[in-house]
């Protein structure tokens, strides 16, 4: 028996597309994932995308969407405007924006942006962030959200006072790929093991003070002088940047995190918080970011109101 | 008056040959710069490609050769070994491997090597140190080779005693051109200026301890939020990541440094080196190599012994 779906939760991102349609306690009825991100969804329009996807998936016509991530930002669908950080967290949830000039319901969730000293801007993270604050009843601590570009957020009393991004999944994959470590890593870029000694022995270097640029070619001079394997390298290279990143935070911050991560990059970052001493528990990134999108549309299209079917 | 060549020198990269043919007392009688890297040259063959440069010289068919650089390295035209540190530069100048199977006396120089806790190689950087150590006639303190892979060596006694390798000049292109910091660089990357105030605010950071890996996604937000122009992002990416490299270099070193460096980059370290409060001196890059290549061609061939026309 299949409930018969409340909502509509897409997260947009730059490269990918996820839709799920739930039912009115949250509950998934059907998902997709495909590569729809930005750059292919303007090219076939965003409405028109998102339609097809609806279509295969047998939404009604009138079913409510909402949306997180870049389809937000000035390159995507419509901009929803940043919520300037101190961020209550209802800010986030009240400051959907339709999007205008179609029939459905669509709306997108605004981002977090940190202005002065430290200039900084998240989409589709504070989705995950309010998933993962609501889903552990969190209102004090550091949630991080590793990736193509990691977010660490300070909570304080309830509110998102104030985060920082790590450009680590971003320079693990042009390394890999494109520097003279590629001669290096190969193939083997997308499987660095959090259990090959090679990882912990960066970590442990990093979390000691070391900087990172200065030890990233010692990869390829291990390659040539000890016969360093690909494997060997791949899970130095992930040793050394999630090491800076988890040392740098680790400087900043105080108190239990919150690590929101799936898979390989759940076992990776788990490793790295247990060797800098940090006390951490793992939220499930995909249902963080269904979760976030699940209340904000319940916030948006309240559930004891029926909507027609 | 034009002097008859004693020598040709060549700088040989993966991306550029360089060739002078010099006389008797190292003065460059002819010059030529070329893209003849090494992927250019494994095609049409090295010895093919070194001739063809000589014959628009005007070099005799006898002249001897030497070359430093990774025409030397194992995917060049024939290895020629690592000489391991502590090396004494006599070891680097008696190291030259002579080109077998053509007729011409060509010889190249050996890089350096590290082996234990911090592997690292050199090669083509090793006969730049010889020519700053000579020109200065040091046998004390730091030197310092901006670049792709920037090099930082300690001089103890007159021995390469350690060296440090910067991947700054590698990952600085690579965030400029292909990460998501290229919506903020664009055309400007390569004219990255000293004297823009981002550089040395960016400086400043990094030599105050802060990590590059949690302030490169800065830059992208200030465009966003705070208008940062092109100009003002390539100077701060340039900023952070010499900012990094010097702040690490200076945790390591004591001691006078002595920078191999030219035009740009000459400038930007320069400007560096002063923020970390480190005295320094400079030697151009280009005549170091050129001076490092005459003595070693001098040593290999002795200039008593007048060679045939």
């Amino acid at each position: 028996m299949t409930s018969r779906p409340a909502y509509g939760l897409s997260d947009w991102g730059t490269s990918r597309f996820r839709l799920w349609l739930v039912d009115a306690r949250g509950e998934a009825v059907a998902e997709k994932r495909s590569d729809d991100g930005l750059d292919a969804s303007r090219v076939r329009g965003f409405a028109a995308t998102l339609e097809s996807h609806l279509a295969e998936l047998g939404a009604p016509g009138n079913l409510p969407v909402i949306v997180c991530g870049m389809a937000g930002s000035r390159q995507g669908w419509v901009e929803a405007n940043y919520v300037p950080v101190p961020a209550d967290l209802s800010a986030i949830l009240s400051g959907a924006v339709r999007i205008p000039g179609i029939n459905r319901d669509v709306r997108i969730i605004p981002g977090l942006s940190q202005s002065g000293g430290s200039p900084n801007v998240m989409r589709g993270e504070e989705t995950q962030l309010l998933g993962a604050i609501l889903s552990r009843n969190l209102s004090n601590g550091i949630i991080a959200m590793p990736g193509t570009h990691s977010k660490w957020v300070t909570l304080e009393n309830g509110r998102a006072k104030h985060f920082a991004t790590y450009l680590t999944g971003e320079l693990y994959a042009l390394l890999a790929s494109q520097s003279i470590l590629r001669h290096s890593i190969g193939d083997t870029a997308a499987s660095a093991s959090p259990d090959h000694p090679q990882f912990a022995a960066a970590l442990d270097l990093m979390l000691s003070g070391e900087r990172m640029l200065g030890e990233l070619f010692g990869i390829r001079a291990a390659m040539l002088l000890e016969d360093l394997s690909p494997e060997g390298a791949a899970a130095r290279l992930s040793g050394l940047l999630i090491g800076a990143e988890v040392a740098g935070a680790r400087a900043k911050n105080e108190g239990r995190v919150t690590l929101v991560a799936s898979g390989a990059m759940a076992a990776l970052y788990g490793k790295a918080l247990a060797h800098a001493g940090l006390e951490f528990d793992r939220v499930d990134a995909d249902e963080a970011v269904r979760k976030g999108l699940f209340v904000a549309a319940s916030h948006t299209w309240p559930i004891t109101q029926e909507r027609p079917a």
